[in-house]
């Protein structure tokens, strides 16, 4: 038996999420039956985290456990060749047992694109954010500088499962940028997140470059620990898993 | 009767070009039904020059007249109310009756966007054109400044109808950099082009850079007028009108 350990690209728009599922078609169900069907034996893919319906990735990662004998060279091209366009493995590499493509993380950075624009933009409609202007850039960093830090996150998560090891997370890192022509991106770098955190947390900075969230208020709303004060959500389109670290 | 001018983005993707069309979708059908639709009227319109299938573009312009008596400033909005996702009308303005987006344009700016790798990038399937590597950037550069300045391109155009004009035309521009990751960029403006004359001097820049064209060997091609010696065409997904000077 080895342990082998996946780098996957793939745009999320026509999946329902990474997600294996039943009645709905995950990225986690198309990878599995390309592996099974070019290894020539079930496979059950344990990936760094779940991405939500409609959410890309530069570079999730998984792993598995396999008798194959297929060399890691090999293993990209023979997976490509059984998957759609919108789906790639980018690299496999042998793993140690102990490896575990979700509990092994040290660090994961997501990526948030958008753009400032009255107008949407046919050229990226599925992969970036349209916010609608004015917006103030230093707003929306002040906003995000103060995420940054081991904080009680209940404010800034969607509802669902409790997680057992409570609401506090270490944010490494939160930059607002501009970009080509109109562009805004967000990176957000932390030891793990709450379900939704970074989509409420970018919601939340940019509130505050429109004006509708004093940016100074972040720290009052992350101690008062109520889910109810930002209830918005930045959209799926624009997200990307950018890098995981173990 | 006035003379309005659009400027239009679109994604190419779905379509079967700009051209109006009986038996496929063009870009010019759905925008003349949408418009025809807001303004109660039988549009017709004329654009730059038309846009292969697959071929995106960030700034088409078009011209229609119209006895509408719609503000400019309302246009964009009520087109786009009945457009799909993929095209928009970013702006409005009457024109002269003496324009032409086709007969007066001074100069168009062409955009291919690439990446240099063995995988298929599933984020940039419909938008980039894959290279694959090993390319040397100087090569391209090389071949590509041979271009610039006014030369007859028959041995850089596809076999179609012959121009009333005859095949000789001014490239002012033709610049290959690198851009973020593993990206690169050329852009080529010209006062005019021939048919898919873009695609196959770009497909000649970067068989320099593969190694598989002597860069100097250029001006040698140009002047033998040979359609036969660059075969092959850079695909359309990865190439974007991206500007129209009048």
């Amino acid at each position: 038996m080895r342990r082998l350990k996946l780098t996957i690209e793939y745009k999320g728009t026509r999946y329902s999420g990474w997600q294996r599922q039943e009645n709905a078609v995950g990225i986690q169900n198309v990878l599995e039956n390309a592996l099974a069907y070019v290894l020539n034996e079930k496979v059950a893919l344990i990936a760094s985290g779940r991405t939500d319906m409609g959410v890309h990735a530069y570079a999730q990662i998984a792993h598995f456990d396999t008798c194959a004998s297929m060399h890691t060279d090999r293993l990209p091209g023979a997976a490509n060749s059984q998957l759609p366009p919108d789906i790639r493995v980018l690299a496999c590499e042998e793993a140690p047992d102990n490896f575990s493509a979700r509990f092994s993380v040290k660090s994961k950075t997501y990526l948030y694109k958008a753009y400032v624009s009255k107008i949407s933009s046919p050229l990226r409609f599925e992969t970036h954010w349209q916010i609608l202007p004015p917006v103030d850039l230093e707003k929306m960093r002040r906003a995000a500088a103060h995420f940054v830090g081991e904080h009680d996150f209940t404010s800034f998560m969607s509802k669902g499962s409790t997680p057992l090891n409570g609401h506090t997370r270490r944010i490494l890192a939160f930059d607002v940028r501009g970009a080509e022509r109109d562009e805004i991106r967000f990176t957000v770098t932390g030891t793990g997140f709450l379900y939704n955190q970074v989509r409420v947390m970018v919601m939340a900075a940019v509130n505050a470059g429109q004006g509708k969230l004093d940016p100074d208020a972040v720290p009052r709303i992350l101690e008062s620990k109520d889910r109810g004060l930002v209830k918005e959500l930045a959209p799926a389109k624009g997200l990307y898993l950018y890098k995981v670290e173990y």
